[in-house]
């Protein structure tokens, strides 16, 4: 039995969830149940897929809160709102104030290495818990099958989440955690370029962000009424698919990827030339145009 | 005249601009008056407020584009997506591959210091632009009036503009500029704890993003149908208001605030100590619980 749950004097964790892909998908549902006997979990999950919604929050919708499944220990509700609406309703409207040990997102279908954090909205829920000094982590597999196998995951995620419950994380810091997609020895997978790992990881690296780019991200389509609309799609690019201390690194040679990421994104390193090349002395008044 | 279209030899400057506030919004208006004069300007905004979209991107939705407006130097076009959306849309769709020497986002109504960079749908467009490798830059205003007035900012967005024409800025790296509000002395006006500046700015600073949290952010309402539903607000604290170095202290002592912000989000300072609490040693599997 789990050491956190071995003593009954001892109060359990509050376990928070959300993800992008909609409460009924099957990463959501895949991580309470291997979490369940760590902690009460409450999940609050949008009510379809919110797939690349970053950090966007409703500032003009009306939103929905509604409780799906009640069960002991494990409380699920759903949004019509994004997946960082559902970190702030699940803490002011459910949670009433209870505040979580740990916020989770995930699990997600689909990689969030590199810049595709910028774009996640796992990586906003994980983000918005860390916004709110709350210890939160993103969990995500790197193939978008709805009925993908994550059970490879369990041990690693059960040990990732006890860490990050016993210890917490440095303040402002949030963990994006990506697993390559285990195969069978002998099987051969990619997807987008990511290759699956056969048989089990390699390995567990703590990794920076891989520069990338995505390309031919538009795909223009003819309405039959005679007007043309577009679909987001695209191509991505490891721009140093070389660098060996990289989440792409890490996924495409079958470690699971743990990439601690902050909540400060300001470019220290650039403020002394910014200073210069704006003509700026910080006492003094920068001449207009 | 501008230096920059002083020689009619050389090719004028091609400047992107997007916004979360839609392409009707007088800030991105106001913007583009601004800078007619400095660049060919092709401006690819939402049709409506998008506030609070952060780096969303639709995934789902069949987007449309919609040309609005063709003048000498200058395009506006709208589409129903995000402002990422947009950005992605007009680089395809509208410039096909001829690369903006400039993306800029806004002129925002209101602030997008400190945590709100992170929601912020001027900083998606912005990011975006980054993220393509193109020196990016968000201009927002700390007030959310639909009438406020942005001409004392225009000498100081067309200096930041050309400079950043001139000289580039670092790879991975765009700017947040924020402007407090400049209101005639003796006049007083507070919006959301950001005092206005009697007079005129007091001068530029390049800073850090402040910690702050929002809170209270959820108002729950009776519907006349017997449900409740919530709208999305709250009020924003300052984590760390003595301090001088960041980008909500400048705002609130009269500077405008530049903050120097990066795509790489990893947390470098965090990855030794996560290495020792997760027991990872690079070379090893971690075992699993």
């Amino acid at each position: 039995m789990h050491p956190l749950t071995n003593n009954p004097m001892e109060k359990r964790p509050l376990i928070l969830i959300a993800n992008d892909d909609g409460y009924q998908a099957k990463g959501i549902n895949c991580l309470v149940d291997m979490l369940h006997d760590m902690g009460d979990i409450v999940v609050c999950a949008p009510e379809g897929p919110r797939s690349g919604f970053a950090c966007a929050f409703s500032a003009t919708t009306p939103l929905t809160l509604t409780c799906r499944e009640r069960r002991p220990g494990v409380e699920i509700w759903s949004s019509n709102g994004t997946p960082v609406d559902c970190v702030k309703l699940a803490l002011s409207e459910i949670l009433h104030g209870r505040k979580p040990d740990i916020v989770i997102g995930g699990i997600n279908h689909g990689d969030n290495a590199s810049v595709n954090t910028h774009y996640s909205g796992t990586m906003g829920v994980t983000l918005e818990g860390c916004m709110k000094y709350i210890p939160s982590v993103a969990f995500s597999l790197c193939t978008h099958a709805a009925d993908a196998d994550f059970e490879p995951m369990r041990p690693y995620i059960r040990r990732f989440t006890h860490v990050v419950l016993e210890k917490g994380l440095p303040k402002g810091v949030c963990l994006n955690i990506n697993f390559p997609v285990v195969v069978s020895p002998g099987e051969k997978r990619e997807e987008r370029g990511l290759t699956a790992v056969e048989g089990d990881y390699h390995g567990v690296k703590v990794c920076r962000m891989a520069a990338g780019t995505w390309g031919n991200e538009i795909t223009r389509c003819h309405h039959p009424r005679g007007y043309d609309y577009y679909w987001m799609v695209g191509s991505y690019q490891n721009d140093e698919p070389e660098a060996e201390g990289t989440d792409n690194w890490a996924l495409t040679h079958g470690y699971i990827a743990i990439t601690p990421t902050r909540i400060d994104v300001t470019a220290y390193d650039a403020m002394e030339q910014l200073n210069t090349q704006l003509g700026i002395d910080n006492d003094k008044d920068l001449s207009p145009l």
